[in-house]
């Protein structure tokens, strides 16, 4: 079973169980960020919370092993187009040396971790208009000299 | 004078007076990142941060204009090469069709705002290493239909 | 039920029926331009016309459902190669930073929404040759400190 | 002089006087968008027109010779980053293909004219946030067989 | 039928028949260019000579009615590789500032339509080697102020 | 003397000449397509009709030796963005594979030439609206097995 | 037949055969490199010689008639990246300019053609290594002025 | 001193001389090709030719050192345009999967070195027209497990 | 039998034998690194090592023959997204200029070849966290004048 | 003092030395390939280093500050046509999967840290011709779950 025929089965399966990412989740006791991205095959999962999400699922262990292979990240897209993924890469573009400017005043030369990370999600409501909230945090790794 | 030539003297300013961006935004009345990036022409002030800032550096007044002006905001690598702003743009290859699903579940079909938008970086102390947390919040904006 | 097969159902049954997007948004009750992006796989609808629509052209509740959900809006070409796409995207070469110039003037420093917009398409009838009028029609959206 | 040093000394002198591209375009005679496009570099003036712009802004005949030439339009950027040109962008690739749909419709097998073509921009008042009204309108030129 | 398939219906039958575009357009009463194009899915052609080309090599009603569509125009090279088609990039590549300065000349501000347009193909028999032709004949479309 | 330099001194003095690429080109005794291409720097000149051009315009010797050296034939935009020369484009994008399709069976396997090459541009009066002509001529040149 | 099936084909019975391709190309009457260059999609052979191939290798005459069709010459990769393949395109890359120079002074202003064309592969054998020796032998065309 | 401005002097002096690269390499003691690509950046010299060239042409020891340093090797365009380089490049387009296959059988699995190589450029006179013929002898490097 | 069914064929045998790659190149013979890349269709093998792969893994003797042939070494990715891969990709654009730097100052002027080649991976076990150490080895290959 | 003048500043001092890079890596107590690097503008010194480069080599002290600078890692070739660092690129085509398949048997699901790493260069005596030794040690970062 490969990472695609996975998340076909994880997202049929998802679908006829009417549960959302976030029920999901908490009942495997994984964040919802990661695991739903474990899902579309961009993490893998340890075999306890993969055959806990196959379990809840009724999914076979064929999906609960595929879970836990180290995928291959690949996306096709350099640019991203779906507007709500652009306009991601679109701060990047805006704010990248802002970040790179602050985060070496506040911590030195070196970068945020993309590994030792999370990111998650939160809704903030606001009459003007409810606010997606989107926390990245990850650890200051040092340049080094050798 | 040009955003270019703004940058750059904002930048010899910012050297002498040995102030960092956090000093200087805290005098402005502006957010760090805020300031920052519209000191590096992505975003433009109003006339009376500007003038703050060029009293608080001792830069005249064409500096204050041109921190006026709307910009263009143009970056040059579409991919970008920098490690640091590199694992910005691996965190929205990686985690970009995650952030849409869940977005989705917790909002319905939209975006993220990138323009009713604001970016805080934070240094989280840590005994394994400081953590950098980046948090995006940007106002959800709903397709509409007509 | 993927949106491809949703599109291609919808096609055939569209031709079965003899009837344009024009005909059948107006009994669907939606404008033209969304009914029709939406059918070929760029936009949502709400569950109660995307019933309506498929009771009109006599497609079974998968297809309702495949409308209903939220799509990753891809393109594949980056400069699209047919001649009447590739004017508009000419006329956003050609006019991107004019449109800027204009708009900065009348609104201040922001930008159109993509997100709530709408667009129309309509006929100028003119005996030197017809004339297609297509109408944008977005939020603007300033820039904010913070 | 080029196109870009004339384009240089019409942004300068415009500053001086204080007048805005609307201004501007009401006493030379022709609409801001064309006219603000041609001094930008993407379209050539008359020989009244650019004289009496020139008169206006107090700018030499280099100026208005320069005015007066077929210009090279080039842009550099195949996808344009600044947000408010992306967002027309990203428009001509979710909307590109629903719009040949019904233009089809409408006209026959054929295209929208860049050339013979206007494009105008107007700002819709609205309580809930002003709205950019963008209007094109170009011949519609139906393919021949021969 | 997709134009695809249509296509490949069309070429499978040719070859059957033994003729030659040019013998099968004299038959249908088109030119070769055109109705060669029509067939190869980059053109759209009218009921009438659809149902000719498809008697005369033997082809059903879903031939006809696919080389009625109207054909979303692709091609995936940017730059063609194959020698032939090449040769007429690199052409366009060299001497496209040239014909631009010539048409300004000849014409003034504006271009050669690609829409109301026919190209033709001939054989000009030399004792030094024979020579191709290919006429390009497109109306002049002037830019218009507004 | 860079062939960029040339084509300044030569466009100079052309202006203030008053001399059209026609004009020019029937004094030199070489077609006004060859000419300017020449002029653009993209093809060379024999010593000949590079000093008659020089005298006719004024120009010193050093532009005579520039226009016979032997051009570097660049261009910069792999897709081309002025309206005019994209037309070209999109023509061999649309009809590469038709042309390819006629040749082949006028001539057989092979190309035409783009260095035995020549290209003209007529006006062609209609009263529905003037018509640019371009021909091609290269001579077939037939692939061989060895 | 397509060409990918026809060489798909041939291969098949190569493999059988345990034949070479200098050995089938003997047997033939057709250089080693032409042959299988034809038999890889990229030349096309004439009848008889595409009949003996086939005789040789116990392949039917579909296949024979695929030799003889005029192949569209295509490649996926701009830059190959196979190690053996990439090294001729580093030899472009490095040496282009120098042969242009070198053939300027040579032959006059020109190129090597492509097509009246011819390729060698030796084996030069030396006791420090064997050497690879390719040869191409190509008519030079000279620009021509019209 | 820059490679380029090397280069720059070298042809100056060149020109001042009147002499060829064959003639130069001649008095040098290296072969053309070689000679003229250290001359164009692409090569280094060791100390003895470079005071070689530069006491033949007059040019100083600084111009001597430049020719002695080891060149980055880069290039400006992906796709070569300049038709004589560009049949270069269509070559290994055309021909490269076939050297492959009989480098292949004549010599096992392995490249051909383009670092131990040589090219040499010849004149074949032909009363048909004369042939450029362009010798590389590269050593074959044969792939090695460990 | 295609290399990809190769690799696919191989893959599914080492799941069920529940070897790892060192276990598997031990028992062949051969380094995990070497052995791994044949097996993934960058490299080819001998046949004794091939058929003793084949038997350790009971697979028949048409994976042994793919393992064979000659690979044509392609990548999809012109940079490549895997952060593990990412990475290495990084250190080349970070590093490379200081390698050539290095290499020049204690070889010449030459590469390290990528044929005559080793690479092996070990962990480094360290308390702070283990290290990957990957030793690359190939031979000095200098440039030569002729 | 840009990076790229201290860049330069260092290289004209260096040469005027006559030290290698190691010589000078040595006397200020960091490792060639670091303190290169930092030269080339890719990574930052300390000040103590920065200050003893700087002693060394005669340079003055914004020099020692440039190098203190946190640098953006920029390169301007996506694919590196230098046939050094060319083939560090194909190592990473080549090998890049299986380097992955290994680094997972060996440590688990994660990458090789680029940034908490070392790579150092040495020369194999060889008499079969001498071999370069490039060796990277990253820090193993495991994917986290959370």
């Amino acid at each position: 079973m490969t990472k695609l025929e996975m998340t076909e089965a994880i997202m049929a399966a998802k679908k006829s169980s009417g549960l959302s990412w976030e029920a999901i989740s908490d009942k495997v006791g994984l964040g919802p960020v990661f695991l739903t991205s474990a899902c579309l095959g961009m993490n893998s999962l340890k075999a306890e919370p993969a055959q806990k999400l196959c379990d809840l699922l009724g999914l076979d262990g064929d999906t609960a092993l595929a879970l836990q292979e180290f995928p291959n990240k690949q996306w096709e897209q350099i640019v991203p187009t779906d507007p709500l993924v652009y306009r991601l890469y679109e701060v990047v573009g805006v704010y990248g040396e802002t970040i790179k400017a602050i985060v070496g005043e506040k911590f030195g030369d070196g970068i945020m971790s993309a590994i030792d990370f999370s990111l998650d999600i939160d809704k903030e409501e606001n009459p003007a208009g409810d606010r997606v909230v989107i926390t990245m945090n990850g650890k200051f790794l040092p340049y080094k000299s050798w």
